[in-house]
């Protein structure tokens, strides 16, 4: 364990995971924003099945450059070896996030430990690196968001060292215990003190911006719309209370 | 207006704009190198429903880098803000062309925005940054090219600051007033000025190459065949005429 | 022909090409790890029909940049064109590989050009460069593994200077003769010495770990299973003597 | 002048430029961090001239990508082309900002222009582009930050499109009338509402920093000692009043 | 302490350190190439005291990417910090190696902690990030490896999390104990367990080429000599024999 | 030779070589332009012996990617490898230009290489690639032009291919009997049949350029005098026949 992760993690809200399953990682970074968050979203990862929803608390692996004493076919035999000890003992739930430097010419991952990751109960995979067996892995219907496909093992550039630390995945920190959420779009991670606000606030907005995109597509113009003036809000309120009648 | 905009818009051909959406990029391209013009291709800039069309005249937006005195949710609700402005005041017929510096890590629109042009008769929306709502905007079916998805709001990045001024977008120089044609390729930026005249040649390429590839299909060795020799070019007009009888 | 290209190729086992037409590219570049050529995937080239395979061996074509003097229309026209003379002459079951020196803003062939290669019986398309005419390409249906759609032809960045010699690719050395191979995932460039080799234990691995994905998705633990313990290599031997019988 | 560029520029404190001219840019983008400003330094340009320090109000250049119908020689010769009536109409103190889209292969300025801001008593010239007649420029003493040196002129790559409007450069917001400060480590751009603020705190700082560096080489440990603890800060501020005495 | 790096250092023939200390780092990565090691040399970490020699063990500190809630000026007074913790508990004849990931706008190192390593005794400080104060740095003579100058603290890009575990410093692997060696060409990472062959070897081959060169300064054609072949080693060999006498 | 290479060299005006030496690669850039060549000047590749002028006709080495089989120290013993061969063979006042492919992380030549190439009266070599030995070559005060330092031997990354072919180093094509000039700024390559034209219109306009900058730097405003107009190309007229009498 890092320095300065977590000992122990808070407890969430027992309707965050749920809300936060049904929001859009665009509004999720909006409410980041405004908690003072700019950098959630991990670029440029991106979702094998875009028409799956990804929600679970983050574990984390690191890997660091390969080198030729380190890195080979071998090492991988050793249940401790971190890619392989994070996969097996992975809780259902949970999300696997690899620190993989954001090397897409190589794959850590394939259609194997993702299979045995399923297998687990795992909510989803997230690494800024590639996929091997890239098809067969679609094939899953199983959550996994990369940088895309690529055949050679992570033994040619990377050796895995670390498990359950703080990580760097495609620029964000990603702290364990965090919450990472997916969509179509690609990963946003939530830090866990936030989680619950980020979700209450969010499900609000997604009504909102419901209630405004509709209005826009029957010729509403921008001013006093988007973002809603007083008048708009109004009338969001008053709509809001007869969808719940 | 920036200084070197053109103060009035020279008129063009009528079947101009028609004949330019029946002409593909590629051979956009080919005719505006033919008339000195190497760099037209808006590289990297892919579209979100590739079987659509898009021919327009280009109107203007240009952000520069975030700062926090400038870029909030705030400034959005000023109706000058110039990528606000812009959409609301496109017409019928025009191309709204956004200069977001290449960053694709940041959307500078999503489905409200997108909706708002789409009800406003617009032809299309071209920028190089990212779309928000990604999957909800492909499904308008409305005309959009960008870098790709990315969930974060336009603040994080950038700042709009200046509205129908020359910018450049994907490395092209855009001038207000150019027509901008996009197809499954991506997008080509043409000139005003020379407008009619790659229109009318453009045409005569694309049956010129149909002709040329369908006598490739049933074997026709390369050379005189592509580029056309005498023999092939005699072949084609007689084609032709008979195609026109 | 360079300098240090083979002057005759050795000959391939007869089952060689059959062989690897059946192996993933990942098992593939395993293989070829294992043997110590730890750089042999072709990456960021991908497939225009993700669902085709493709083997072949390697002839080849070089680009150098474009220069005023030297790249232009005109210089098509001459049979003796590298690219032109490399498609004309290409015989059936050879992949066509071309350096591109990894510029994806330009097209180095398009729907004419395939066509030909088509025709001719070619089994194949690579190169680390754009495709025009993307859509139409991909219809036929035939082998091409490029980074992306590009509209501008190659003359705006290139001029075609040799064919046939040792070329860089994608990063990865080609020798006229080796053998090239694609599937969904990519392209990988196998030495032509050590071709059969690969195939055969090719072969094997992927039948050992058809045999250990079935395992882990019915719920094997990965120490013992992955990479396989003694008891997994001897299941994995009775089950394949049982399939055998 | 840009939509969003300040009428009239605010008054400064007498002192602030004769101070910001003392204070490391390190020490500068710490003050402003703590006024909540991430984004100020101005990366990769680098000074001709290390050992000079410049300070001035910033007014701005802007240039878009060439095309072949705008970029010319010709153009040059027109007194309101942007990048000419800039310096010839550059006021005592001022800085030269030039938006040269990160570029680095072409320059956008040369002895001869440079020569002009030096006799026209500008305070420093800042681009994110490339000097050319780069040894001779050095010579002259005059502070300027650059990518680098080019040979190519500018036109090759650009078109100069706007004067004093807001710019990107190396990826920092300039509005025109803010204070660039610039010393062997590079440039920063002060929003010219929080200048007196930054001078007066970074000339603080400076002593402070001053003061603990001497007792770090003099073997204090750093904790309590950088940053500060209470008992250091009230040493620093019984030296400063014997100092003062 | 990550879980794979090594628990106690073997030891190094007494000699070692001191040889390394005369060998080029060229020589270096030749002899490491010849032990299989490909990937030693340290990418774009350059010297801002080029004429002084390094070498030292390595002790490590990882920086991942910041957020607004670990990343602040409040977190550096902590003294378990891992960048402040690692300098105060620096000892005699080490070598501070700090993975910031290869991002040269932000500085993880300025005057004051650079003076702390160097009143300790370090014996250097290798780094893929910036250096602030760079001039006052470069005054100390202390070595020190980075990419260049860069004014803002690492607080706005970085956080760090972790101290001596196994880190990448640009793509190269570096192990707690690993042998860093610098000259004015850059730094090189010797794994341990080869350090004692590597000098013993390579202090041979340095006066192999130092023989060679002198030859071909005097005219000596590169076939025969350079590589060397037998008739030239005997020379050589003869030569050393006369030195040693 | 590549297919594309000329035969034979066209002969040069025997003032050529001479003029270009006195002409600055910004001037040379400019004058290429003027005949159309956009893209002469090589980025990136810098001097390491600033203050030396460097001219001379083209010959060329290819490399391309290293693979295991191919790249070994082994094979550098062999006479005909095209490094070796090329540096061999080189005649007196050629300049060798080699095709490093851009990467600036190996060196593709040494002191020891270098050397030889001085002996044998080289005029130069330019590489977009590394340097070894760096501070020892710069040491010779011989022309050398690459990326920058690096310790690595080129075979980590590199096979040379091929000799005397047409090339492209740093992004421009080169012509084996090209002229390559270099400065302090950095190196343009002169296609053989403009050599002459460039020479003498260079000539003329590095005087007036000399006459303008002393304008300017006596007061002259940029209109008028910068491109000069009627009265200042006059008064160039009338100084120049002073100067000549």
């Amino acid at each position: 364990m890092s320095r300065f992760a977590p000992a122990a993690l808070s407890p969430l809200h027992p309707e965050t995971l749920e809300q936060l399953s049904r929001i859009s990682t665009p509004t999720l970074t909006t409410q980041l924003f405004k908690l003072g968050f700019r950098n959630a979203f991990l670029h440029g990862v991106r979702p094998l099945c875009p028409d799956r929803r990804m929600v679970g608390e983050a574990v984390t692996v690191r890997f660091a450059p390969a080198r030729e004493d380190y890195s080979s076919y071998e090492v991988l035999a050793d249940p401790r070896y971190p890619q392989r000890h994070a996969i097996e003992h992975i809780e259902p739930g949970q999300v696997l996030v690899m620190d993989c430097r954001g090397v897409a010419s190589a794959a850590n991952a394939g259609d194997i430990l993702v299979s045995r990751l399923h297998v687990r109960g795992a909510a989803g995979l997230v690494l800024d690196g590639g996929i091997r067996d890239y098809t067969s892995v679609q094939a899953f219907g199983f959550p996994v968001y990369a940088l895309g496909p690529a055949a050679p093992a992570h033994v040619v550039r990377h050796v895995a060292v670390d498990e359950n630390v703080l990580i760097g995945c495609a620029e964000v920190l990603i702290v364990p215990g965090d919450i990472m959420v997916g969509d179509g779009e690609g990963v946003v991670c939530i830090p866990r003190a936030v989680a619950d606000t980020v979700a209450a606030r969010g499900v609000e907005q997604e009504e909102l911006e419901a209630f405004i995109l509709e209005k826009v597509r029957r010729g509403a113009p921008l001013p006093g719309t988007y973002p809603p003036g007083e008048s708009t809000l109004a009338e969001f309120q008053a709509w809001k209370e007869r969808q719940n009648r």
